[in-house]
């Protein structure tokens, strides 16, 4: 008899089944036990006469076989269960569980949740975080295929680092000294300038910063795009609009019981999503909210108080903030006016998940840029040659896909949308 | 005027259009001159009456606006062409091409192309090669949606390697010492016993080996699967066939341009892919070749010629090959009997593309067969320990993204279908 999965059995009432999966909870009531066993897509109780199966010695958490029928209940959670005629231990449990796995929130903190990843990823709301997040991932991926964009595989062995600031993680290359790529921010670009013109990544990103807060991690997966012919960065924030709302329905179809798992509310955009420049922003946040120490860019908490005004003021869980001014962002950013430029932010509920813009594609622009921002054309060569070569008008952005997790399901921490977490104290499991 | 992609002038017959792309190539005839444009969709020729359009100045590779009306052609190369009533240069040129990028075949050493990386992806061929490429990594994710698996991330900094033997490239995480993975191999088996059951895993791992050939580079794409219960290897093994036979098809159907200009031809699989176990192909190799000098392994020549049996016999580009000995495999695989496992190698055109296997489930027969590789366990607890809290049976494979697209291309190394080379000698651009 072939495996069933549990999502399957609603359309096999009064039919025999063979299930598999973890033992999730057991219950007993004078000679019956009723078996919660799971699988991938779900859970199912299953009613074992003890009389006649011996269950001593079962643990919750081992893996097992079930054979039975599908009955009809009228059980409060769930329309069937399977009545047990066989049940065969395929892997035992050895030791004792060192974490609570089957109740609805865990009640552990989040230090013990991460040392017994695996386990804690065996609860069911911990679980459908990260099949949301697959899902996020890979509606980035279809929403841009659509939109004739090419995947790419960029190295993140690199000679040198792509922004001055911030820090890196040294690697010991043969007899050379390498880094860990903090983006692949000159890799898109360059094959941009390739003839790909329009190109994305999904892949690990990283940052040797130190700092220890709920937003950081130091390795972090990067949802990434790069496109050429492009007017001006509106055609960017136009373009994650869709986006964002490409893979905002998605999950509503796709993750609807993940998403009841968690009480995930995923928000609606309509239409447009508001557009604010940034020093009308900070005025805002002077006159609105008296934050008074803002002068060229805003901070964290600045970004919590511009998302509060977005809901308050357009009911938008998101809000893009453009216009930064040139000293405040990387060398490649295309200027325009004022000592601004031509590059945005998107803040979602109180954090940035964006960072985007135009890109300078003019060689002499770029390499004198490169010099005011103190740095040494020389050192960029591999990537500033290219624009010798005609390089087309084009920008890009990055969404941080953990980041972007962790708003959507209103976690607390970044951490627990991170499978396996890289910070400052962590590198294991 | 929006513009226009080469590829869908075709349906603009007398209309007039606005095409945007390179300048691939000019060849002048009196006053006409003939402009080969090209974008990420294709070429188009254009014809310039430099009477009353001065091109004077116009180089190759120049990034150029044009406007102008489609007309039919009895060109041989193409139905249509484009009279140019405006050209703008949207970005120069400004120094000599190092390379010749609109010959056919580049007139240059691997070396001269992988230093001038980013002009050589603008040759026709060279960039067919990354589109088969994306479109290879996208249908391995495709196929696997399909197959109810879920996509994970997981870290490439790590505390220890995967397998014994292979080395490692160190990374300098902040005071500590870390490595990065040169697979995903226990994170993929810790998720399958999370609860996920089927997963896949499309990144880069990283080879500390200083061997200089044309099969390895030290960073490159691993597609990677792993799935619960499975009875065997030979559901992989299945599953594996099924797979390839989707990229292929998919790729022959998405990618027909691209195949024609780098005049490739996809295998057929009719069926199934012939299964050989390996102790057979060295007897095979021993007298039907005489190749003497294999005991319990093969090496790459009997890879090649284990590749030229199958094509000989069964007309096949590919060929299982099943039953490595234990001494070979990595300490997690699955034994059989006399000494063999549960495991295989897909040879494709001379080269080993993927090894799988089922792996071992039992919490004590993993710890012994970690000591029995001469390793310690407690290096490998935060792996090892899941085992102890039901683990089913479980296999999974692994197929270089890089080696596969170069052998169904028929380059002849690797580092030709690797966007950007990481090797003994290179790490840049």
């Amino acid at each position: 008899m072939d495996r069933q999965l549990i999502r399957e059995l609603n359309n096999k009432i009064n039919e025999e089944v063979k299930i598999k999966g973890w033992i999730h909870k057991i219950r007993k009531l004078g000679r019956i036990a009723f078996i919660i066993l799971r699988d991938r897509t779900g859970i199912v109780q299953c009613v074992v006469d003890t009389k006649t199966i011996d269950i001593k010695g079962l643990k919750l958490e081992a893996v097992v076989e079930i054979l039975g029928t599908v009955t009809k209940t009228n059980n409060s959670s769930s329309d069937i269960e399977v009545q047990v005629t066989e049940l065969n231990i395929i892997s035992k449990v050895i030791d004792d569980l060192p974490i609570e796995i089957n109740k609805n929130n865990m009640e552990a903190n989040l230090d013990t949740i991460l040392d017994n990843r695996v386990l804690s990823l065996r609860n069911l709301k911990i679980n459908a975080i990260f099949k949301i997040q697959a899902e996020i991932a890979h509606s980035f991926s279809e929403f841009l295929q659509k939109e004739d964009f090419t995947e790419i595989f960029t190295p993140k062995i690199v000679a040198e680092g792509a922004e001055g600031g911030t820090e890196l993680f040294e690697v010991k290359y043969f007899d050379k000294k390498a880094y860990l790529a903090q983006s692949p921010q000159f890799y898109k670009q360059m094959l941009v300038g390739a003839g790909y013109e329009r190109v994305y990544e999904i892949g690990h990103v990283y940052r040797a910063e130190s700092h220890d807060t709920k937003r950081h991690v130091n390795e972090f997966v990067s949802l990434d795009l790069e496109m050429a012919f492009i007017e001006d960065e509106c055609e960017l924030i136009n373009l994650e609009t869709n986006l964002l709302k490409f893979i905002f329905k998605n999950l509503k179809i796709k993750c609807s019981n993940e998403l009841s798992i968690l009480e995930a509310k995923i928000p609606e955009i309509n239409g447009e999503i508001p557009c604010l420049p940034l020093p009308e922003a900070i005025k805002i946040l002077r006159e609105k909210y008296n934050k008074i120490n803002l002068s060229e860019d805003i901070d964290h908490e600045g970004e919590e108080l511009i998302s509060q005004y977005a809901k308050e003021t357009f009911s938008s869980d998101l809000i893009f903030l453009t216009h930064y001014p040139k000293a405040k962002r990387p060398m490649y950013t295309k200027p325009s006016e004022n000592g601004l430029t031509h590059s945005f932010d998107l803040i979602f509920r109180g954090i940035e998940i964006t960072t985007g813009g135009q890109r300078i594609n003019d060689y002499e622009e770029l390499k004198n840029s490169i010099i005011a921002n103190g740095l040494n054309p020389e050192s960029f060569s591999s990537y500033l040659d290219i624009f010798k070569y005609g390089m087309p008008p084009h920008g890009g952005l990055a969404i941080g896909l953990e980041r972007l997790t962790s708003k959507l399901l209103n976690l607390d921490n970044i951490r627990e949308a991170t499978l396996f977490v890289r910070d400052r104290y962590r590198f294991r499991p």
